[in-house]
């Protein structure tokens, strides 16, 4: 029998607190049936109030903040100021959807008049997206806050109405039961659940009451459970963001202008939060002068505590693998502390004909600050190698204002593969945003169409119904006529609020 | 060796014309590989140059309506009347997606500006759909038009930017070449393509640079399909439409006003194009007094040819099966034509209690014109069942103007297992709009998400792409300051066209 799921100190390598019980599949039982019976009062509540319920779990975590910080610090060594920023994030968060439940084009109203002229004939049409039922959600190590139980994933299926239940992620037990606590006595009864241990995800995402799975991890976490899902004799939809390795191109001009100012921005983006970011830039295309400002960039820079003992092991092995292999040189190697989980910077290098030879292997994630600088000396050996590379969160071209057209060119040789392109920045901060797309192709994602962050992450949860020839007093507000909740609609086929 | 795919006349069982030839692996191979170097130019064509294409294509299958028909009736055996609306109604869907592309909203621009002091500050984004790659669509049997090669899943797609090869059904190989051969005649070479027989289906599933697929057709073949697409190293979204029962609640007052009427319309319904549609109504619940008249009415009623033999013989043995099975009592059976696939209509009756008790038995899906009639003394007996039916494209309740409030209790009991509720009316006839859905939860597609009828069917095919503070005149127009193109968009979180 297990002893539980037990915290610890990333510093130190000793535990923190108590071990958290492993919820057994009873429980699981219980809390998927409990979803299932609040899903009708939850999904019926009008909007705005689902609104207002987001808008207190989110006070209701500020309020909170510092207790939460120093929980998280002691589980993840992340860092206090991060810690308060990332709340403040997943408080923005919940709040954002609020103002998207208000604004209330999130539901796609359309209504269609009757035309029995056409071919086939019209009735009346009224569709809207409408919510799934009870979503599972699997937290992520690497944001405690923000991709884990009150985090994007959570918000965005509690705004749409579905009632949720978190699998917690192991790393962060006792942050994930104090934050399900404050989440748990703000919402409605049943309407929100948590489950420790690596059995009870399982149970989850087979239970026949769960009807949509989000998931944030690796490639092969999320492949395993997105079988399952898949498998179910009543496959649900799984929306996991796994590995992505996240290219940043700079080409010659950009390079040149500044290569020691490049170098320090892209290390500090590479080493940032110990590398443990979904958008950390792994992959960086370059010219070969600029490695030796790399290699001391990164020679300098120092490490951290990663978040556990075995993505510590993983990216050692990783990268001393690689290393080994002789596919990349390991040109560069920062300093970490000797105590407990941490781990060094790591800059590999490679010719891009070389690397266009053995892509596959040189396109694994190594989770952590190491990154691969494939050098080339004319840039126009890189736009076929661009297009071959696996499905990715983000892009980013570098470019000075003498290179924009060819930055067009790298940006369309990338676009397929990427979810985000970004221009002269960098991939790590990830705008909450109307605007914001967090996915990409396979591995990235396991769905290319959806988003883990921003407005419209929303819509992994609703499916539409479309409701014809349905007396007008039968139907939900967003869909009666004179539009009584004021929202945008689409109306034989124009948009507008009418 | 095969001798190619054989069409058949199913009013005598006799060949028509000559096989078409099975397509090698190398020749999917090659048309697969055309597609992806197709994809850059019609991708990046204006959506209202891709529209002008629809349109070109529409009025290219229009000019062959009679030679298409006649072709299509000789291998399908529905009908002049019906397949010539049927290629109407699949001219005016391709011209349906061209008015969508002109209007501009489904690429969903969003423009959000920078604001650098929230949490995460938010840089200058910029988001819209484009399509995926190119899309293997597997047409269906029953809509030899429509379903099929120049169909819905076509359609949808060419209009998104993709690429279509289509996997032609068994059924009707003669049709599906001519109708291809048109198609062809019109879009840019690579754009569209065609191929032939189980092996090549397979083979298209597998192909790396297939990027997702869309099916219609039985839950078995959907099923292995999907499961194909879920199993490559790189999985790719699998759309597919499978099997559905389409409930039908009629209560009390309106089944009493007029019991032969409405058995008549019931009828008309179930029998239409000898059963063979999705929203075809196979499970009807009635009150116990309504059973003589739906009893005489399916007595009455005429059967005609299925559109082929392997469907023939299903819906016999698995009606066939059903009355040995003692579930339900066989109540009443039409009559056929004695030559070639014909069958006759059944009903069978099972009271509400031992409905529930075997459920899962009594809700699979016999495609073809038989319907289970489930009856109840009280409609309070149904709620409870109806939340426990298996996923289904539409749930209907005819219900009299004293019976409005129930109604919405049964719409509130069918609404998270349909995706379309009808009222006082029929499944069967699905129109082409803004406001359509044509899906549901499984099994009736494998992603209650998307539908394959309608102006969001486009959806499917298209994946968001965020460009993070890009240069304007590197956006795509849909993107760009000043709104170009005046399509609807949404800035700062305000729809309009702006």
């Amino acid at each position: 029998m297990s002893g539980g799921v037990q915290g610890y100190d990333p510093r130190t390598g000793e535990p923190v607190g108590e071990a958290v019980p492993e919820t057994s599949d009873v429980v699981v039982d219980e809390l998927a049936r409990a979803g299932a019976a609040a899903f009708p009062a939850w999904s019926a509540l009008p909007a705005a109030e689902r609104a207002s319920v987001l808008d207190a779990v989110a006070d209701a975590l500020d309020a909170s903040s510092d207790a939460l910080v120093s929980l998280a610090d002691a589980e993840t060594a992340l860092g206090v100021p991060r810690l308060t920023t990332e709340l403040k994030r997943t408080t923005n968060q919940l709040r954002l959807f609020g103002e998207v439940l208000r604004e209330g084009s999130y539901v796609e109203a359309t209504l269609d008049s009757a035309n029995p002229d056409i071919v086939p004939p019209r009735p009346v049409l009224r569709r809207m997206l409408r919510p799934l039922g009870t979503v599972g959600v699997f937290a992520a190590s690497n944001f405690p806050f923000a991709f884990s139980v009150a985090g994007g994933d959570t918000a965005s299926a509690l705004a749409s109405g579905c009632p949720v239940i978190v699998k917690a992620h192991p790393s962060h037990p006792g942050t994930s039961r104090e934050t399900a606590r404050i989440v748990a006595s703000v919402v409605p009864a049943g309407v929100f659940g948590i489950v420790h241990g690596q059995e009870a995800g399982v149970a989850l995402v087979k239970h026949p009451a769960i009807k949509a799975v989000g998931f944030t991890g690796s490639t092969g976490g999320g492949r395993a459970l997105y079988d399952l899902a898949n498998a179910r004799p009543d496959p649900i939809p799984f929306y996991g963001e796994l590995g992505s390795v996240n290219p940043t191109v700079v080409l010659p001009d950009a390079a040149a202008a500044r290569p020691e100012g490049f170098a320090a921005e892209f290390v500090g983006s590479l080493t940032l939060g110990v590398g443990q970011f979904c958008t950390n830039p792994g992959l960086l295309f370059a010219p070969t002068s600029l490695v030796p400002a790399l290699a001391d960039a990164v020679a300098a820079a120092a490490g951290g505590p990663m978040l556990n003992e075995r993505m510590r092991d993983s990216y050692r092995s990783g990268t001393d693998d690689l290393a080994a292999s002789g596919l990349a040189d390991l040109v560069a190697e920062g300093t970490a502390p000797t105590e407990g989980w941490s781990v060094e910077p790591r800059l590999f290098h490679v010719p891009v004909a070389a690397f266009a030879e053995n892509l596959e292997k040189l396109t694994e994630e190594h989770f952590g600050p190491a990154a691969v600088v494939v050098t080339y000396t004319d840039p126009a050996e890189l736009e076929p190698v661009l297009s071959r590379l696996p499905g990715t969160l983000t892009g980013t071209v570098h470019a000075a204002e003498s290179e924009h057209e060819h930055a067009g060119r790298v940006a369309e040789a990338l676009r397929p593969v990427v979810g985000r392109l970004i221009f002269n920045g960098w991939p790590t901060g990830v705008a909450v945003a109307w605007g914001m797309h967090h996915g990409g192709p396979w591995p990235s994602t396991t769905n290319p169409l959806h988003t883990s962050v921003g407005a419209t992450s929303i819509r992994r949860w609703v499916a539409p119904v479309t409701y014809q020839s349905w007396p007008d007093a039968l139907l939900p507000a967003e869909l009666r006529e004179g539009n009584p909740l004021g929202i945008p609609r689409r109306v034989d086929g124009v948009l507008g609020v009418h």
